[in-house]
């Protein structure tokens, strides 16, 4: 790391900063709208006679990057209400601070609403002395926030971080990213103390990485991570020692921020820190590269289930995945696959391998067990099939191959034989298509975005 | 084995004795015959003033199958005779026995013609008094004679265990066929007793078999062989204890006479002992089973080099496999090979993965392994590739693959970078074809029958 370098760094930094502070007019704004929401939840607590309300989330901790329009807000409940009492009061208010609000569910349903142009999540938990007598999975939130406020973290290296993982695809913790945490950052920037020093760290890292902000102890390399956690990377939460705050990080998502970090240290520029703009692709540059690859592509597609996409997504690359093992089994060869959801979910399967001959070898036992070999003979000499012969020193036969393309086994009943997802498997069971190579011009308008993602895979 | 098996087998095997059984005109025949070429020979050795003449083989042995029309006589030339001389001498004296001859190579040169329709070799060996003192690779054939015939070998239990293995392509040591000798034939049926109980006891055999006919040890089983051989059946040469006798059986020939032998005591039937009648394909049998089957195939095509097939057939082979392993190193996959001579040489590839992707995968170093990471990174990036991207926790490109068919390799003068046969090598630098599919169809004529047995090669 020279000196210029360095210097280099700072530079680009400032001018990132510059566009992703928030300004006096948008804290203003925000603050605006948070003593509203207060308000108007203070008045709804009132009238049962408890309860409080507490702002928490980047937007109370000073680490949300500007532009971004979510609001955050808790009501603090006794712990003596029931789980019942506890969704009921959690709606209830919910809906009179924000009349025209939907209910959505994480572990328990919550109100989702806007205001001012903000989108605004009010979230009911119980209000704990302690994280040790958690009742509800979000109990922990407003203790993050104590324990980030309390060590006067430095929002802006928060937001460097942020800003450097969103350019790359990396931030967010919802299943279909699978990547960096909010408080993840945070607790990652109070660790090493600023955007650079983590960059540093991670530059580093190896296989597996243990950190314990709590315990100050932890280190990365390949060295045995603590067997409470199934994972290689891993962040203990300081107000709660059984998890990992980076347990949704996947090991690629992990692997890419090292190369990322790395690639800053190596060539620092301004990009790092802004999504690349990714266009939809049009049906002749998908023709083109289809040509230019000389792969083939299989898209399956069915009407999306109605389900969050924290649940979509693991069931889509689960299927995914099912797809690819079993097509290989079979003897074709994957190159890669993606999956994709708007209305329609997509499970698109490009292929090295995609025909195969009609007939296969089918290899039986050597010649010299006795038995083995008069079972093989007589189950085979029956058959339509060619041999047995002897090859070296065993039987083979050639049968007819079950499926001679990809898309020949996805169309049949037995993809339903498969570990597909639970709601994926019955969404297709209400009917899918199977779309094979200049077909799938037709999902462009729907999923071009991804379709660009798909052949364009190189790290940015 | 029930009684009424082994009458059914004995009844065959009579109706297959009638066939193969010389009858008195055909030995009277051969007696005339040879008794010519033992005078012709003789005067030939009086002017020199030294040697003498026999009759080997199985006519000396009457072992013979009916119909056969090879004679082999042999000239025993005094050992002070230097190898020049020896040589000369013995072509010599072949020709004034055939005139019409023609000169034929084995480790050395001897002399092939014909009389009153008989195939005549006339060879030079030494004449020995033990085989302690071999001076040329024939020397031991009157020493094999001798053995057989003091032993009494009953000649219609070898004669039927030779057409047992005619019928089964087994019979024949020359290296096309790397099957059965007539000697290893007799050997057998010493040491047994007779036909059923050679079949019998072949039935029986595993991985390594060891017979010792002159220590009257050995055994069958996957017990360590003698380490004086390098395979896993052998037969010492009780004239010669270094040497096996089955030492050109393939380990495919080996156990297809265990599983022929098998199948004759399961369901014994006179077919055995014949050789099925093989077709030469048409061409509208091979365009229909190239449909059937849904394989691609290609031909190499060239002028058989200027050797004896004992030298060609292992180059063809070897040349075979090259192909093949490279090949499937390259992501097809083959499903059989077959090599076939006349005037032209074939090597005929059937592959059931034949057609690629343009582009292939390519897989670098964990992200963890900074240098390695560096230089993958540094030489890809410039490249025109796709990626590098992170598959899991590694980096990854796909590059243009080289070769999308077999048939754009084959094409290219990347073919004479593999162990080529020295000869078969030679001949295809001097130009070679490569036919595709339907474009076989101009080789039927010359290879049809070896066709029909590519494409159907069960066990008869």
């Amino acid at each position: 790391m020279s000196d210029s370098g360095q210097k280099q760094r700072e530079e680009i930094k400032r001018g990132v900063l510059d566009d992703i502070t928030p300004g006096n007019e948008e804290r203003r704004e925000i603050q605006i709208v948070f003593e509203e929401l207060e308000e108007r939840a203070t008045d709804a607590l009132d009238e049962l006679g408890f309860g409080c309300v507490e702002l928490v989330g980047s937007t109370a901790r000073d680490t949300w990057l500007s532009g971004d329009r979510d609001i955050d807000v808790f009501l603090l409940l006794p712990t003596d209400l029931d789980r019942e009492e506890f969704q009921e009061v959690g709606l209830d208010v919910g809906r009179e601070v924000l009349p025209d609000s939907t209910v959505a569910y994480a572990e328990h349903p919550y109100v989702r609403g806007s205001m001012e142009g903000y989108d605004v999540d009010l979230v009911p938990c119980y209000d704990l002395d302690s994280t040790e007598e958690l009742k509800s999975a979000v109990d922990r939130t407003p203790f993050h926030r104590d324990y980030v406020k309390e060590r006067g973290l430095d929002g802006d290296q928060v937001r460097l971080l942020k800003a450097f993982l969103q350019g790359g695809g990396l931030y967010g913790s919802e299943l279909k990213t699978r990547g960096f945490s909010g408080y993840l950052c945070e607790l990652l920037v109070l660790e090493y103390g600023g955007f650079e020093e983590v960059v540093r760290e991670a530059a580093t890292w190896g296989r597996q990485t243990f950190i314990d902000p709590g315990e100050k102890r932890g280190g990365s390399g390949d060295e045995t991570v603590d067997d409470r956690f199934d994972s290689g990377f891993v962040v203990v939460d300081p107000v709660d020692e059984d998890r990992n705050v980076a347990a949704v990080v996947s090991r690629e998502k992990y692997a890419e921020f090292i190369d990322r970090c790395r690639r800053w240290l190596e060539n620092p520029g301004k990009e790092f820190f802004y999504e690349p703009h990714r266009r939809s692709m049009t049906e002749e540059e998908y023709l083109s590269t289809l040509d230019r690859r000389g792969s083939r592509v299989v898209s399956i597609v069915f009407e999306s289930p109605d389900i969050v996409e924290d649940q979509l997504y693991p069931q889509l690359r689960s299927t995914a995945s099912s797809f690819r093992n079993k097509l290989e089994d079979l003897g074709f060869s994957v190159l890669r696959t993606t999956v994709m959801s708007e209305d329609r979910s997509v499970i698109l399967l490009e292929f090295d391998v995609f025909e195969l001959s009609s007939v296969e070898r089918h290899q039986g036992p050597p010649v010299y067990v006795g038995k083995h070999s008069v079972s093989f003979r007589s189950k085979y000499k029956e058959l339509d099939v060619v041999g047995p012969y002897i090859d070296d020193d065993r039987y083979v036969v050639e049968i007819e191959r079950a499926f001679t393309t990809p898309a020949e086994f996805l169309e049949g009943e037995a993809v339903f034989d498969l570990g597909l997802g639970k709601h994926v498997g019955e969404a297709m069971r209400d009917g899918y298509s199977i779309l094979v190579d200049e077909a799938c011009t037709s999902l462009l308008p729907e999923f071009g975005g991804s379709f660009t993602e798909h052949f364009d895979p190189e790290l940015h």
